[in-house]
């Protein structure tokens, strides 16, 4: 809670200067937030800082100006049970701001990686892979066009003690000190090195930058606070309207292509089982699943399975078989169709950063985020910047779930455009199914061009070692629903053994 | 997990036709989810049952066939740390469907009720206060249009004993037989108890049925289940193409009026204070609204503050006075305005459900649940039957806030039409201020005898002893702010005598 609160009994004449200055400040923060809201510009504001640096008294300085219809303060705490079960960066890719909002941390990602550094509980190659993730996290999120801004309040462990005594005599704060806080008052030199590390990993080279601020007078440090977040702002605000592109990542590292990948070309759609060899093989199959499931939740793996295909391929009747067995509270299917306002909103990731399934769950994407690289593309509904930069972003996004552990399948359904006019005009024909078709459907397939070269680059830049695509040859049902559930069972064994080896 | 998933190999002629009629009513099922959607018609499936009833299964099938754009399952598990510091039906609350969804629950409100009566953690007295809500609840939602299906899914104790040893026969699933499922086992006779309560609570009597239904045979379960859903649906859908209006609650206590209330008449709106008393009085109050922001944390006591009045009454910096020494982590405010989409697609009390404050944390509400009996009441947003309803649902809801032990100060700020005009003016010709003021505002003062009407009666409907109205004299706006802080330090300190006598 506030340290320091600004007080305002008879101040002397240089508080009061101060005092008006950051009332101007506030005014002026307040004057760009609406215009940030109204070009739709997220921002995102860090405050880091030691125990008793006087974090909250400056977050509350910082949004008293505001509307409050337009931001929203998260304060981060140790995950939860249900954050715990996600990979680290999960909980803030659920609270990065849309368009027309400011999301201001007290606390952020890097408290998990200060904690966990000062106590031990994580090797250094962990930590350099965390602060990679959050170094690729802030990068994503500047280029999809947000602002971010990173204070970290400084306090001497003199003054921290100080304060710390103050709030112990205050009857209604004594209880905040708790056991922890002393602890880490006693571990205070340990967290600044912890700190020197967290700058050297994040402070700069293309990402968003810190700034260091002494808290030791939290009304010079307020202002210094507000002075900055003007300063940039109003930049951003400037930049925008003279229609500077958003900025583009520079320094990315370089990544190969995926020569090995599948391809469309030499796939062969002959295959194919007959009702009694796939009656046969069903059975033992969506068995072994369903067994499989229960031990995924026992050893708490996640599992993400997409399915990807041309329109008609048989996602649907192929989950289906995939899930008959399955136990309905242990795995969800997700159909992605265009976004909603609320996900345009946002980074075109995050509304599939949210549905990450809890370890232990199994979630299947029926369509996925590679509609960027596909639907997207073909359709001119994203620059060809936002589209090329979104493999690289996909990249990051999946070594992020490998990071977590997780069993990831990728589906590409593929029939030619014979069967799936047999299929288009079956459904035509079939009252009940009629539904399933609409114009676009017809629209889609005269793109088949554009739509097979953007699927063959996919594979050439998203078939990762460890995130690999499949193409399910689905001419024929019967054979791409075995081979569906053979290619499931398989990557869930492989990460069973990984985890129980 | 699925205690006996339905077979598909060799079956006898018997079973051939059961299966070929729940692959009839599943057909069936997925064309009334789609006309559902399509009339906006919310359904709610609730599948209660006692362990190794089945439950896993008959969800599993009836999902199947539909389109899983639709539904969403959720699994009830005992509520994690979040929920538990809100009022029971919070996370029901927040999973209730909207108008083009169907939710499903796998165990529901009624399993935190039933396992508290058999842990006997709950007294006689609470378990009928919450039934009450449960009721109030279901009745809310049904007459917000929400289609309620409950099922209950009944197990012999010797089924279950040889359910669970057939779990425990299996290496994929031992795990899952855990002791507290074994002590649920032993405690066969007292659930039954338990259960035959709830029934008694809450079938009929104008709320929705429970469906009870044996689960020996799986498949016959899972055909009556289909079943009833079809007919259900299928009636619903007929009663809202023929314009058959939403049931109206029939059968609701009778609430008496609050002629006791507050009234804009009698308001003595020349009351004021100078700078010189006001700047003496601020500092003291705000001092003692963070020490007792402290208390309310450490005795987590939920605090609600609704802010409603006359547009340029004062409101935000009324707002700001009070949170100027809170800490932002323990405060939010939520301004109110017109509904989104989402928002607009479920019950309107949905979305100030879901931003209930945790309990120890402060929510101020910017406009409020109060707009349904004056913004919609006045504009005609609402039908007449819908704002006078909402009364009795406003009241429910607060008796709900005030049984969790909320701390609940509902303001209306005043001022008379001449102070009005005269903020207005000022608006105009302060460029700095004219954003807050738009043609919306000039329109809603010419209806100021309409809305002085619908305040008056929302007085005298919502006054209620634990959730009373002050109306905060807002021509002096030094006067305004003293009083609201006065106001709420009282109610805070009302509840912490409460709580800790």
């Amino acid at each position: 809670m506030s340290m320091d609160a600004l007080t305002y009994d008879e101040p002397s004449k240089a508080k009061k200067a101060t005092l008006r200055k950051i009332e101007e400040k506030g005014e002026e923060l307040a004057y760009l937030q609406r215009k940030a809201r109204e070009l739709g510009i997220p921002i995102l504001v860090v405050v880091e800082g030691l125990s008793a640096a006087g974090k909250g008294t400056i977050i509350n300085q910082m949004i008293q100006p505001l509307d409050p219809r337009g931001f929203k303060v998260s304060c981060i705490a140790s995950p939860n049970r249900d954050e715990q079960m996600r990979p680290f960066l999960w909980r803030f890719w659920r609270r990065t701001p849309s368009a027309d909002r400011m999301a201001i941390f007290d606390r952020s990602w890097y408290r998990s990686l200060l904690d966990a550094k000062i106590n031990g509980v994580i090797s250094e190659a962990d930590l350099e892979k965390a602060y990679a993730d959050v170094r690729n996290f802030e990068r994503q999120m500047r280029d999809g066009g947000t602002l971010i801004l990173k204070f970290f309040l400084e306090v001497s462990k003199k003054e921290q003690a100080a304060r710390l005594a103050a709030l112990q005599n205050n009857p209604a704060t004594a209880w905040r000190v708790s056991d922890a806080v002393m602890e880490r008052h006693a571990q205070y030199n340990d967290y600044l090195k912890a700190v020197e590390q967290m700058f050297k990993e994040t402070d700069g080279e293309g990402g968003p930058p810190w700034l260091r601020v002494s808290s030791k007078s939290t009304k010079q440090a307020t202002l210094k606070v507000l002075d900055h977040m003007v300063d940039t702002i109003q930049k951003r605000v400037d930049e925008v309207k003279e229609g500077t592109p958003a900025l583009t990542a520079t320094n990315r590292p370089h990544r190969p292509l995926f020569r090995d990948g599948p391809s469309l070309t030499t796939t062969d759609l002959s295959r194919q089982l007959s009702k009694e060899e796939y009656r046969e093989m069903l059975g033992s199959r969506q068995q072994k699943i369903q067994d499989l499931h229960h031990e995924v939740y026992r050893l708490r793996i996640p599992v993400v399975i997409v399915y990807e295909g041309w329109d008609a391929a048989g996602k649907g009747g192929n989950i289906r078989r995939l899930t008959e067995r399955m136990d309905p509270r242990g795995y969800e299917v997700i159909p992605v169709s265009a976004p909603n306002d609320v996900e345009k909103a946002h980074h075109y990731l995050w509304r599939f950063w949210t549905e990450f399934p809890k370890a232990g769950h199994v979630t299947i994407f029926d369509r996925s985020w590679y509609g960027r690289v596909l639907v997207e593309r073909v359709e001119g509904f994203c620059t060809e910047t936002e589209w090329k930069q979104a493999y690289h972003e996909i990249n990051e996004m999946e070594d992020n779930f490998r990071h977590f552990g997780t069993a990831l399948v990728k589906f590409w359904f593929h029939i030619d455009q014979d069967e799936q006019l047999r299929r288009f005009q079956a459904r035509e024909h079939n009252p009940k199914k009629q539904w399933k078709l609409n114009q676009e459907d017809w629209r889609n397939r005269d793109k088949w061009k554009p739509y097979e070269e953007a699927v063959n680059e996919m594979f050439i830049r998203t078939h990762a070692p460890h995130a690999p695509w499949t193409i399910i040859e689905g001419n024929c049902k019967r054979y791409a629903r075995i081979k569906a559930l053979d290619v499931v069972i398989e990557a869930i064994e492989q990460k069973i053994a990984d985890k129980t080896k």
